[in-house]
């Protein structure tokens, strides 16, 4: 059980201690490692020592905005902060070994386990990297233009650019602040959001060609096979938001989006719905969870397997 | 000649009279539309009578952003405002007759003509729509949520939901404003950018398998021919920002979109560019203009033969 901190707390925390390690999740995305990387730049420049924790499963796209911070082999602290990491189960492998003794967590979700000594939570924000923004700005009253990138990373990443429903007055008040305190913007845009590498589009291409519509086009079904993978080249970071696009097809109500994880038999599924239908139902069939609008289960069944049950629950409701 | 105004003049102006019609440019886009419907909301709201001149080139996309502003037929006033319209060549065909007694032009555009009696240019602005914001915050101290609404859409559509090169800090700042009185992003952005017609995904598909790949990756060229758009049903919206895909495939320098307009001999070329190639350099050799990263031309010519004189220039560059 976590000790509940304030902002203005968790701000003494940090001016108190020294020697920070900062932890992220597993499958890191952008707003934990940006998170992290502006934390550790933050804290540097009033002259902190800072680090983040190497998480092997960075991604090239995330690697380059937190290589300046990765810690050293041999750096000892108990001072062990978790930033946009709702469990210590969500830890990487390689950072179980502080999963007991994690000091402070700096997180945005609402199903925190409560896992660190302290936690400083604020579900109201869409990104943990406001939240960062605003101990900064605390701290020193200032952000770099180093902070203010790392920090774009977070909150644009998170919010697809600011198009997802996330988004608040607020992500965009403090993205206009970073770009204001030099976070270029049209670059990370460009890095992030308009450009596809080959083997995303050869993969969307095989994705959309492949689309079976349902119910009068209510339902949308995509397959991505190992064959179609391995056809295109694509990586994880391929997979990015791949499964909101049968959902994006106008007037679908329900896109799925099936693909095969480790063999033909071993399969995860993304559902993405508009009301009235409910992916969290559909998904809480197969054993699945989620929200009202996204959810997912994963099947040890084959992809066609799975759309006939699909069709048998859809057609119910 | 105009006389330009300053901001603060051309609130005096717009206090002082009454009766406007506000015509918005030919192709129009969220930012003119949007710009167009807010001004017209937000000058009724503190009491003036204001319409938006029909324009019979509104797509479905947009129209309901406007509908409620539309002007009677038998309207008639001295007071004519041109948003987002850089030169009275760029009004509607049924506005030619107000091409000599436009009163005021609000815009962006740094190329502006100058062909209003008085002009409010701000070329800082990325959207026309921001410019408007600051006036109506001027004449009334705040914004209503259906003003909010419509300006929304000019700066998301006009900044790739504030993805594209020209978003500013302003922009993400107004957009923050917008989205605290009341716009509802979430609603409007899967709507403007989350949402594709099935024509769309079609002719995306057959668009993305039919590039053309040359000078080691570099250059990528797609067409779109009369037959694609006739098989994907695909109308002048579903055609939104495609030139880009081309370019936006990693390790492509030069992406070139080559679209057939009345038929196979009448083409019209995209170019999107990154440094160190420069669009309007290649578009000038075949008498077309724009800018270092996006320029364009039209051509009697079928797609080969632009593709074949397209490989000399760039083979020569």
């Amino acid at each position: 059980m976590s000790k509940m901190l304030t902002l203005s707390e968790t701000v003494a925390w940090l001016k108190e201690n020294d020697d920070f390690l900062i932890l992220t999740h597993r499958r890191p995305d952008g707003d934990t490692l940006g998170s992290a990387g502006a934390l550790a730049q933050g804290l540097r420049e009033v002259g902190k020592s800072a680090y983040v924790f190497y998480n092997p499963e960075t991604t090239p796209r995330y690697a380059g905005f937190v290589e300046d911070y990765i810690a050293p082999d041999d750096y000892v602290t108990k001072n062990i902060i978790a930033v946009d990491t709702a469990s210590a189960d969500l830890l990487p492998k390689n950072a179980a070994v502080y999963k007991n003794s994690i000091s402070l967590c700096i997180d945005h979700h609402k199903s925190n386990m409560l896992y660190a000594e302290l936690l400083f939570l604020d579900a109201d924000r869409a990104t943990c990297g406001e939240i960062i923004f605003e101990i900064l700005m605390l701290i020193s009253g200032s952000i770099s233009s180093a902070t203010a990138e790392c920090l774009y990373v977070a909150l644009s990443t998170d919010t697809g650019c600011f198009s997802f429903g996330n988004t608040t007055a607020n992500t965009l008040y403090v993205a206009s602040l970073l770009v204001e305190a030099g976070a270029p913007n049209k670059e990370l845009n460009k890095l992030l959001f308009r450009t596809k590498t080959n083997a995303r589009v050869s993969l969307e291409g095989m994705l959309v060609c492949g689309i079976e519509y349902s119910f009068d086009g209510k339902v949308a079904i995509a397959s991505i096979t190992l064959d179609m993978l391995k056809a295109s080249d694509a990586d994880e970071d391929d997979m990015d938001d791949i499964a909101a696009i049968p959902g994006s097809i106008e007037g679908v109500y329900v896109g799925i989006t099936i693909r095969e994880l480790s063999s033909a038999h071993d399969c995860k599924v993304s559902v993405r719905t508009r009301a009235p239908y409910d992916a969290q139902v559909i998904c809480s069939h197969f054993g699945g969870g989620g929200h009202s609008q996204a959810a997912g289960f994963v099947a040890e069944k084959t992809i066609d397997e799975i759309k006939m049950e699909l069709m048998e629950v859809l057609g119910e409701m």
